[in-house]
């Protein structure tokens, strides 16, 4: 799929043809344009280094770079839980757990950074 | 300064007059190549979210592309220590205390994202 | 108290009344025993400070007991996700949409510090 | 140095039968409270487990009681560069790179939980 859509007319998850999309796919367009943003970041990064920027205004940028990173992964993660988590949880059964404890790991390995 | 010097001649990029060199100026090509490396991965994200990869799919590579960020302001800062502050240090004087208090608070914003 | 239970028909400490049980309950005494543990290693740096003891191991030191702070969060916020946001997703209405805000904000919270 | 050294007698770096003292060693009674004030908040922790606090206030107080670590790591560190680290460069040799490498090291274990 390569939709590119934002929103409006965006399939919901319940009309038929439509295969699968997650939470995330209702922000689409916001969260491209964030990213796109921290690439913009990171470029100037590039431009400071072969500039011979001061060090330390260096780290202040990446340390801005790295949460605009983990703003973007809570959104995401927000939107995980509305969508896919509820979504298992109302279906019942097993996969409530499965989906908990991969979220719960996905939290775990953005702590660890 | 007891730079054992990388990169042999280095001079940064295009003068000759150079004043300000810092100590992450011996790696610059590493650093920018590594920040290239970076600006890859983001794109790579903007990617997934344009395809509708899974969720928990994208949050592992954001926690990917923050790791490699944070590795990068670690070695930025070691050469930072190695040079800048080990040269103030040598200095003497009340240079040290401020370089020091400037390295902590680079440290504690990195530590806060 | 050290319930141990984790079963089913959970009631509380000690009354028939019931009124609110969250999901860690079931793991009490395992929580409080994983926190005493952290108390040993706070007091461990404390004597550390006190004895002396080189900057970088009270340092590493600090490291672990963040670490298994950070763990036992995540242990929390799995039963958390698995009980309160499952259930609220379950009774339906506009309460799943403030338990996953309000998660996600308790998730950002641990990733500033 | 604006020391309000908390050892009174406390020896310091240069005074004969003195063995080694970091730099830490002039606000120990100030990292002690501040540790205790740590170990009070572990303890809150215990009582709010048991208490059957909510999953939400109980993460909400593991962060503050993480940030009070990092804290005070990061002045742990402030200090080990002000002292050992300038120390080393001051001596010269090869002393200030293994100084160096161990401090990045530390800093990245922090960095990583």
């Amino acid at each position: 799929m390569t939709t590119t859509e934002a929103g409006a007319t965006a399939p919901s998850e319940d009309d038929g043809r439509e295969t699968v999309t997650y939470g995330y796919h209702h922000h689409k367009s916001e969260h491209v344009k964030r990213l796109r943003r921290i690439e913009g970041q990171i470029r100037g990064l590039q431009r400071m280094v072969d500039e011979d920027v001061y060090c330390i205004d260096i780290l202040t940028q990446v340390s801005a770079s790295t949460k605009a990173l983990q703003s973007f992964a809570l959104q995401l993660l927000e939107e995980h839980l509305r969508h896919c988590v509820a979504d298992a949880a109302v279906k019942g059964g097993a996969e409530i757990d499965a989906k908990v404890e991969e979220a719960t790991k996905a939290i775990g390995r953005l702590l660890r950074t």
